[in-house]
C-alpha cells in the first residue's frame, strides 16, 4: 500500500493523556473510533450503531481483563465463575487466574458447567483453536457473556450476519495482522459496563498509546476506503486475504486426503457471506489437527518434524489434538506442508 | 526540534508481537533499550550497567502492577502488605486494591506500619505530591521496595547520585512530557523478578506498542545526543526545562510570601547536581500547598477560585493540604497565579 498507510508523527504531537474529554472513553482517539465504526459498517460483521460504546485497549487481551472486572462485582460473596466451551483459547484460564482475584475465578469447560451460581461465558467465534462458529452453551438466566470475535472477518469466515451481542471484542492483530501495534477494541451496549471498562484501563495503564491508535486508524481507514471503492482495481484487503487463506487451506486439505487418515481436520459448512455476496468456505487462522494414530500429536510433530504447535491440553481437550498456525509467512507455510507430508511417510512406512 | 524528533512508519512495518526474541524482555524494542541506557548514563540519575534488566511497560503504571505481581508470591498464606509513607501518590492504594488480589493488599502509611509480616514499600523520590527526596522508612529485614523515580530528572531536582535500587521505575510522561505515548520502563537487578514482570505484561497485554516504543526511542535519543554535544548552541532539554520550572517556582514563592501566611509551601534543600555541575534547587512538578486558615484547602480553591487541585486525603493526609500542578501550559499557569493572588485578597479582606 506504500505511502497510503504511512503515518508521520512530529516531536510535539500527542503529548496529553487525553484524546477526547467529551467521550466516555476519554483515551480513545476520535479518528480510531470513526475508522472502527466505518469498517464494521462496510464489512457488516458487527452492529456499531451510535448508541454502542467503543472502548480501545492495549490489545483485546487488556479488554478481556477489563470485561472480567466490569462484569464482576465486589458485592458478590464469591468470585464469579468464568467458563468457556472446550476447546477454548488457551490464554483464558491463565488470564483469569494469574492475579488470584476475589472478583472472578476460572471454572473450566462451559459444557460441564452445572453450578447454580453467577457466571460469565466466554464465546470465541470463529473459535480459537478449532475455527467453529459458536454461541453460548450455558444459557442460564442472568448469565453474562463475552463474545471474542477476533477472527470474524471475511478472510477467515463467511460474514453471515451483523454480530449484535452485549460485549464484543475485536483486535487489530487478527483483522489486519498488526500484532505489534497492540490495539484492540470492545463494542459494548451498556453504559455502566463501558464505564467500568474505562476505569479498568485507567487504573491498569492510564489509557492506550496514541501513536498506536493513530496508525490503526490510518490502516483500518485505508482498508475500508478500498472496500467501498467501486472503481478499485484488483482485490480489496479482505478478498486478497481470503484468497491466500483459501489457497493454503486447499493445500493442507489435499495433503490430509493423501495421508490415509493419519491426521484429520475439522469440516466447516459453507455460508453465504454478505460481504462478498457469495457462498464461501471457512479458512480459519489455525488448523486444528487430530492425530488418528498417536496419543500425543504435539509431541509427534515436534519430535519427528520440528513443527512447533500447541497441544490439546492447553485448550482443555486431549492430546490427540494440536493447533497449527495457518498465518506464517509463505516460506514457512511451504516448509510446514513439506514436513507434514514427510510425517505421513514415516507413519505409513512408505 | 522539528524533523529531528519525527517518526515515520510505513504500512507493513512492526507487524510482529516480537521485538527481540533473544532478550528476556522479548517485547522491548532494541532501539528503546539502547536509548534508555544512553540517556541514564548521560544524565547520571540511575545505574544501568549491562547486567541490569530493562522492562518496558504501558506507562510506569503497568510496571507498578507488574512489580506487585513479581514481588508477591502465591505460596504465602496471606497477601503481602503494600505500604508507602504519607503523603503518597494517590493512585497507589487504588492500583493495589482494585482487583482484590489474594497476592497483595494495601496496608497504608509506611510511617505507621508495625506488622511483623512480609511487605513491599513504595518509595517515590522526588515524591508525588510533596517533592521531597525520600528513602525507605520501614527498613525491616526481608522488606522489599519499589522505587518510583518518575521525577528524578534535572528539570525537577538536583541529580546528586546514580540511583541504584533493586527495582526502579521511570516514565516517558514525566521525563519529557509525552504522557499520551504510554511508555514506562523499569530497571531491575534480579533476573527472576524481571522474568515475572515480563510474564505479567505478557498475560495482561501481550507486550507494548512498537510504534510508541519507536517514538520514545527517537525522542530520548535526540535529548541524549544534545546533552552530550559540546558544540550545542543554546540549552539542552533539561537545562531548558529546569529554567522554566525554576521561573514558575520563583513566581509561586513570591506570591506565597505576599500572602501573609494564608498558604505555605514546602522548602527544599539545594543540592549539588552532577548533571549541571552546580548547586541547584528542587522545582517539583507539583506544589504541595498547605492552607493555614481553612480546614479544606481543595474546596477553598475550587469554590472560591475555580482552581482544580487534589486534596490531602487522596494522598493519605489531612485536607489542609492540596496538590497543585506546576506543569500546565503557560497561559494556564499565569491564570493560576492570578487566581491564587485573588484568594489571598478574599481571605485577608483587602
Amino acid at each position: 500500500m506504500g505511502d497510503r498507510c504511512k503515518v508521520v508523527i512530529v516531536g510535539d504531537e500527542f503529548m496529553s493523556y487525553f484524546c477526547n474529554t467529551m467521550n466516555l472513553c476519554w483515551f480513545l482517539l476520535p479518528e480510531l473510533d470513526n475508522a472502527i465504526r466505518t469498517l464494521h459498517r462496510v464489512v457488516g460483521n458487527a452492529m456499531v450503531d451510535d448508541d454502542r460504546f467503543i472502548i480501545v485497549g492495549n490489545g483485546s487481551t487488556q479488554l478481556f481483563h477489563a470485561l472480567l472486572y466490569a462484569l464482576s462485582s465486589p458485592d458478590l460473596p464469591e468470585p464469579i465463575n468464568v467458563v468457556a466451551a472446550a476447546p477454548f483459547y488457551s490464554s483464558y484460564p491463565e488470564e483469569t487466574k494469574f492475579l488470584r482475584s476475589k472478583l472472578y475465578k476460572w471454572a473450566g469447560d462451559a459444557n460441564c458447567y452445572d453450578k447454580d451460581e453467577p457466571y460469565i461465558e466466554v464465546v470465541t467465534s470463529p473459535n480459537n483453536p478449532d475455527g467453529s462458529i459458536r454461541g453460548t452453551v450455558v444459557n442460564r438466566e442472568g448469565g453474562k457473556a463475552i463474545h471474542d470475535l477476533a477472527y470474524y472477518w471475511p478472510q477467515y469466515a463467511p460474514i453471515t450476519s451483523k454480530a449484535d451481542h452485549d460485549a464484543m471484542l475485536f483486535t487489530f492483530s487478527k483483522a489486519t495482522g498488526h500484532a505489534g501495534t497492540r490495539i484492540g477494541w470492545a463494542i459494548v451496549k451498556d453504559k455502566v459496563i463501558a464505564a467500568k471498562m474505562v476505569k479498568f484501563i485507567e487504573v491498569s495503564s492510564i489509557g492506550v498509546s496514541r501513536e498506536a491508535q493513530l496508525r490503526a486508524a490510518k490502516i483500518l481507514g485505508v482498508i475500508a476506503d478500498d472496500c467501498r471503492n467501486l472503481d478499485l482495481k484488483g482485490e480489496n484487503f479482505f478478498e486478497y486475504g481470503r484468497r491466500l487463506m483459501s489457497e493454503r487451506w486447499g493445500k493442507l486439505r489435499e495433503l490430509g486426503m493423501k495421508s490415509n487418515g493419519v491426521f484429520s481436520l475439522p469440516k466447516y459448512p459453507r455460508g453465504y457471506c454478505k460481504f462478498t455476496g457469495e457462498y464461501t468456505d471457512s479458512n480459519p487462522a489455525f488448523a486444528w489437527l487430530k492425530s488418528n494414530e498417536v496419543l500425543n500429536c504435539e509431541n509427534l510433530l515436534r519430535d519427528e518434524s520440528k513443527i512447533i504447535t500447541r497441544g490439546g491440553p492447553s485448550f482443555g481437550v486431549d492430546s490427540t489434538y494440536t493447533r497449527v498456525s495457518m498465518l506464517s509467512r509463505d516460506v514457512e507455510f511451504e516448509l510446514l506442508l513439506e514436513r507434514l507430508a514427510a510425517i505421513k511417510g514415516t507413519v505409513n512406512g512408505n
